[in-house]
């Protein structure tokens, strides 16, 4: 049973991340004039919605962003069955049974790509969405691999994304995105800061082999494992594994984050709650929330050159003081609330007021697109905001 | 002496624009994090100082941004007297007199490219602009040549823009960027809104030849001022001319806006507080203060290529309806404070609140930039906004 719940559970945040269930749009703030967003939900986003008003075909929810006395107001598509529920339901009749335990991708009748493709094309029918070209919507795509078939089309709207990994320059940018942290997946650390028993000083536990930017983890654990004070463990998603992790991430230091098969990984969301420093060797990592908060006050950052000389990460670790691992452990603890999706001042708030900072500019982008006349240039007409900064090797 | 007063104006305007006089820099309503600005500053801006903290080489000033409760502190740095009032003064030092009334730029000992340089070399010697590298400043640089020897080194700051016409794309964005209006040069028209005194369909008054864009201004004037309802009139900025000028604009239906030589001129403004409908034929112009204001409501914008087309504006402006008309003036006049610096809820504390609302970005990108590794990449690291509209030759 509670296995079955388990699974269930993933199926349910499979299909929120994958096939984005539920999309909302909203009038702002904003003097004599309308937005809109489509937004991605899950049991997680409901605390979120203190009132519900019904309307023709949409659902109003009032959005109280923290801290902002600014009005958003948030609608919601009254979607077809069958892109949300339906997706659980027609797979257990396929298989002739109410099992719901297994990945509807298990499903020979069930296609994901078909899915995606046809949530498009109602979405592409709606009212609110063709007035803006989705610019005034708001998507949840946070598995890497969500909406992969048709994010072209929906690429206009605000996508709630982990990172850019597999989402083209001209897809998802920070400027138009917002990066959205995985839930974490083991449990909360409760205790207090300290060192005393945190004894090992870099812990990691997760699949060894993977693609992309993540094939520097095999090369990674060949050096670190030999090491006395260092625990490497490959393993997969299980219960067993998840409470061994947790026992890792509660006796440690630091908590090594390399990059997964794209930049960003649940890992580093469960370090945080674990208040084990994360190391991140990930290059183009983007991290949610970056501009309330400074990573360099509670993450080690460093490249992933420097990362494979030998000796360097562990040299380096057991050179931080304990006082400013405490330091570490301290900002982790203030930030916590930023990554727990239940906080009722957590993730979901957070998410809304990062997409409520963008509506001016959706705005004018708007309003921009609809007076311009064609230009005799071949060049994309972008927007930019760059970094020059000689980047260093470590952030410590 | 009237004479007088308005070339000293001038002055003041011109080194307000050229020089950007004033900086300061800002605490922000984010959270445990500080941001920071250089403000350019002129006369016009004054009115947003309701009360004034002095500090150790620094003045404090809180700005209210209308319609939100979110505290912004400015400061603006105390900057040598030889970057503001000190070059009139040595000006009129080395002519040998006290008449106040040319530019700078006609003596021979100021070197307004020196002036730049120094004025860098300053800012940058600040430990403000330094601990963000600039990105918390505010530059005014609202003259099209302003600051154009330094640009490179204060490209990070927030710019206050006339457009992007001199600006290359890595210096200047809307992303990163205020565009600003002109100063309105005739008088505001306070009569009621109607037609009946508005005999002439078309008008133009100012300099037939420009540079780069505003080459266009040329051949159109050909095409028009054959015909009977259309008055083209050439000639550059005089007391006399203005008042012409003020006279045709507020009995004209529309007013001719093409590009001068850069995309954006100070005619457009003149022609919204003149309640005379623009036509703008500018295919670059970007739009103070888009996000709240949707241009297609108060002009009619028309591709390069397409006006050229011999009777094709003419027989478009015939054929406006009275009715659409007046909704344009009626539009005109709701917006037109935005137009007025004067206004104590006019220009300036609109460009304050479009700073506002960039501080979450700024944040987010200096913490950003500090933790950032070095990459294995050669690609510029930047985050655009594009416009992927199939753009129609006119608005109307």
């Amino acid at each position: 049973m509670a296995r079955k719940s388990s699974l269930l559970k993933q199926t349910l945040i499979f299909s929120a991340c994958t096939i984005l269930i539920i999309y909302a749009f909203f009038n702002t703030f904003l003097s004599s004039s309308t937005a809109a967003a489509t937004a991605g939900i899950s049991a997680k986003t409901s605390s979120l919605f203190a009132e519900q008003i019904s309307r023709e075909n949409l659902e109003e929810f009032p959005v109280k962003v923290t801290g902002n006395d600014k009005k958003v107001r948030v609608f919601m598509y009254d979607l077809p069955k069958k892109f949300t529920t339906g997706i659980i339901e027609s797979h257990a009749l396929a298989r002739g049974s109410s099992d719901l335990s297994k990945y509807p991708g298990s499903d020979p009748v069930y296609s994901d790509e078909k899915m995606q493709d046809e949530l498009v094309e109602w979405l592409e029918e709606q009212e609110y969405w063709r007035r803006n070209n989705g610019r005034d919507h708001v998507v949840f795509a946070g598995d890497p691999n969500a909406l992969y078939r048709v994010l072209d089309r929906v690429k206009n709207a605000v996508l709630l994304l982990s990172d850019f990994g597999r989402v083209r320059n001209d897809q998802g940018s920070l400027i138009k995105d917002v990066i959205v942290p995985y839930s974490h997946r083991i449990n909360v650390y409760n205790g207090d800061i300290g060192v005393e028993e945190r004894k090992t000083l870099l812990f990691f536990m997760g699949n060894r082999y993977r693609k992309d930017g993540g094939k520097i983890r095999d090369l990674l654990f060949q050096m670190l494992e030999k090491e006395e004070d260092v625990v490497i463990r490959h393993g997969t998603q299980s219960r067993e594994n998840r409470r061994t992790a947790t026992r890792g991430m509660h006796t440690s230091k630091f908590c090594l984050n390399p990059a997964g098969d794209t930049p960003s990984a649940c890992r580093l969301f469960d370090s945080i709650v674990s208040l084990c420093v994360p190391l991140i060797v990930s290059d183009s990592i983007e991290l949610p929330f970056e501009d309330v908060i400074d990573y360099r006050k509670i993450a080690i950052f460093v490249d992933t050159e420097s990362s494979l000389q030998p000796g360097y990460l562990v040299r380096m670790l057991r050179a931080v003081s304990t006082e400013k691992i405490l330091e570490y452990q301290k900002e982790m603890r203030a930030v916590k609330r930023y990554f727990v999706y239940g906080d009722s001042n957590g993730t979901v708030n957070e998410i809304w007021r990062e997409v409520a900072q963008k509506l001016p500019l959706i705005q004018l982008m708007i309003n921009r697109d609809k007076r311009l006349v064609k230009k005799d240039s071949t060049e994309p007409d972008c927007s930019c905001l760059c970094t020059n900064q000689s980047a260093p090797i470590t952030s410590l």
